[in-house]
């Protein structure tokens, strides 16, 4: 009752508030529920060092009208390091912190809002006492990113506009957004207006900086402490292979759509880490989703195996139907969430 | 009293949580004043479409393990759009909301710490009940780049460890990172720790965006309305332009070291928004600042000139001593930032 109640009044306040590019808007809604924190702030993490050598020194003019400056770019460079903001609210009834880990060619953004301005699970998480940390993964975001392909080993992926839209299983396959069809029953806001709001959180994706990334989230871990880490897509990797290396501080690993697997020479690492995987709708008949899923699956089997606690929600299974890949931002993204409540509160991580 | 007692507290704070990489840390204090939010959140503002044609099709691995994409770069980018979070704070004190925007090479994360682990002006304004906006400038942090050097005009410029160092007052000059030797009374929280947390924060700056971050910040002061707008350094540019072009929006203006002016032929716009200069120490012995503040003063007579107010403020000839170009990470920055506060609230800005 009273979560209907809530949703209501949060979808009324999204309609108010649908942002769009070059128009006026108004002021976000403030008739919501207050929370109150005890704490916030940001810091980063982790990172190393990288010397660049031989190189021209540069003059540059850092504003119109301003004092051009000397830049020698040969030196020393800090790169990989990892932005995280953590809110704590009060009362706090998560007995760990949560950490909110985006998908690839996203930031932490992805769990602030969703494109059609409703609260994201940031709010959902926080309002239901959880000390939340959102971080940005290295090289996106306000991690900042290097310059430096030798330092990185690439160039990212910069996405057009069509590209999320059929990937993301939102559109029925390619052509779709030309077409502006979705996938019958969709649940992603996928009106021209909230979609360019989606496409606006998208940086470029740099798909070899995996090792670089880990670090930093071992030593977001090591500066927290025992938590539960949820991650979407891309993130899975990191996800699984963070619980292997610090079991210890993994209270629970909540993947959401996960894209890759852990290292499946370490399963028995896992054995005492609860894990909850969730996959939304339109799989069977995607391109590439059948595969992720089956190797995500047979990954949670091999954990079984070595003793561990793998649990597979399907989500049109359950009932829930009509979600995309990107099933935070979903219009019925508060029942997966309140799914991964319940699982963690059974799991003893809520009082 | 309360203030002194306050700085206490988040010293002790600070001296318990500063960050450095690869080494584990502690979870930030909690043993601070609890703040209550009415509300909270993100969203992208601006931007606009870019279209890329020619270049060939590109098979990506996303993810290893992943099953490979056909990734096609010709099509329609969004570009240029930036990103704002926002924190309403409960009761609110401010009559206006308050924009906070960042400097050439940084993100919004300028405002919410210090290198040192201690609170940022955000907590400091949001504490005193202002409504507060911290954005990332285009092109920089969650605003996402573009990685298309022709939409945006040319290549960032990326700084090594020393730079910072030696250009913005913090070491006495030229070689002085590699001496580790500060500008005597320096309050930049220069320890190698501190002073690589600050560089964690640095991102690549782009010089050749000034039109689409203006564009951008006059997309944020259409959707929020009538503002205060606070403006460090590179978006001192901004910040002056902004007020020229939406002075029925802009209802004050805090420049913090503005590193450059607005537009001469619009000076008489700003008559009616009333504007504050502070400009830190060591300024007459640097190669460029005395030349920067100059310029500033300059266009601040004929602002004035115009029938306009501006309010400069020279820290040490107030016996605000030893601030470096972050006056809002020096280990005074609140006194600084009291000064503003009591600025505001003589200008009626604030109940």
């Amino acid at each position: 009752m009273r979560r209907d109640f809530l949703r209501a009044a949060t979808l009324t306040a999204a309609a108010a508030a649908v942002p769009r590019a070059g128009e006026a808007q108004p002021a976000p809604a403030t008739a919501k529920r207050p929370v109150t924190l005890a704490d916030w702030g940001s810091f980063h993490v982790g990172g190393k060092e990288h010397v660049v050598s031989g190189q021209p020194v540069r003059e540059v003019l850092f504003s119109p009208g301003g004092v051009p400056a000397k830049v020698d770019p040969n030196g020393t460079y800090l790169i990989g390091g990892m932005y995280a903001q953590y809110m704590v609210p009060e009362p706090a009834r998560g007995r760990f912190p949560l950490l909110m880990w985006h998908g690839g060619g996203l930031t932490g953004v992805t769990w602030e809002n969703t494109p059609d301005g409703r609260e994201g699970w940031q709010h959902f998480f926080l309002r239901r006492g959880w000390p939340v940390y959102v971080s940005d993964a290295v090289e996106r975001g306000r991690s900042g990113w290097t310059m430096l392909p030798e330092a990185t080993g690439g160039q990212p992926v910069f996405l057009t506009l069509d590209n999320p839209y059929e990937r993301f299983r939102i559109g029925d396959g390619p052509g779709s957004y030309a077409r502006k069809t979705t996938l019958p029953g969709n649940q992603f806001p996928a009106d021209d207006a909230s979609y360019r709001n989606f496409v606006r959180q998208c940086v470029p994706r740099f798909t070899t900086t995996d090792a670089l990334t880990l670090d930093a989230y071992l030593a977001l871990l090591d500066r927290v402490g025992p938590s539960v880490v949820m991650a979407h897509s891309q993130a899975g990797l990191f996800g699984w292979r963070a619980a292997q290396e610090r079991a210890d501080k993994v209270r629970a690993l909540v993947l959401v759509e996960p894209a890759t697997v852990g290292d499946p020479a370490k399963v028995a690492a896992l054995k005492d880490v609860p894990v909850l995987m969730i996959y939304g709708d339109y799989i069977a008949q995607d391109a590439r989703w059948p595969t992720i899923r089956a190797n995500g699956i047979r990954f949670a089997e091999a954990v079984r195996a070595a003793g561990g606690t793998v649990d597979v929600v399907d989500l049109p299974e359950r009932g829930i139907k009509g979600n995309s890949h990107m099933v935070m931002m979903d219009r019925n993204g508060d029942e997966v969430a309140a799914l991964v409540q319940d699982w963690l509160a059974a799991k003893g991580l809520w009082a």
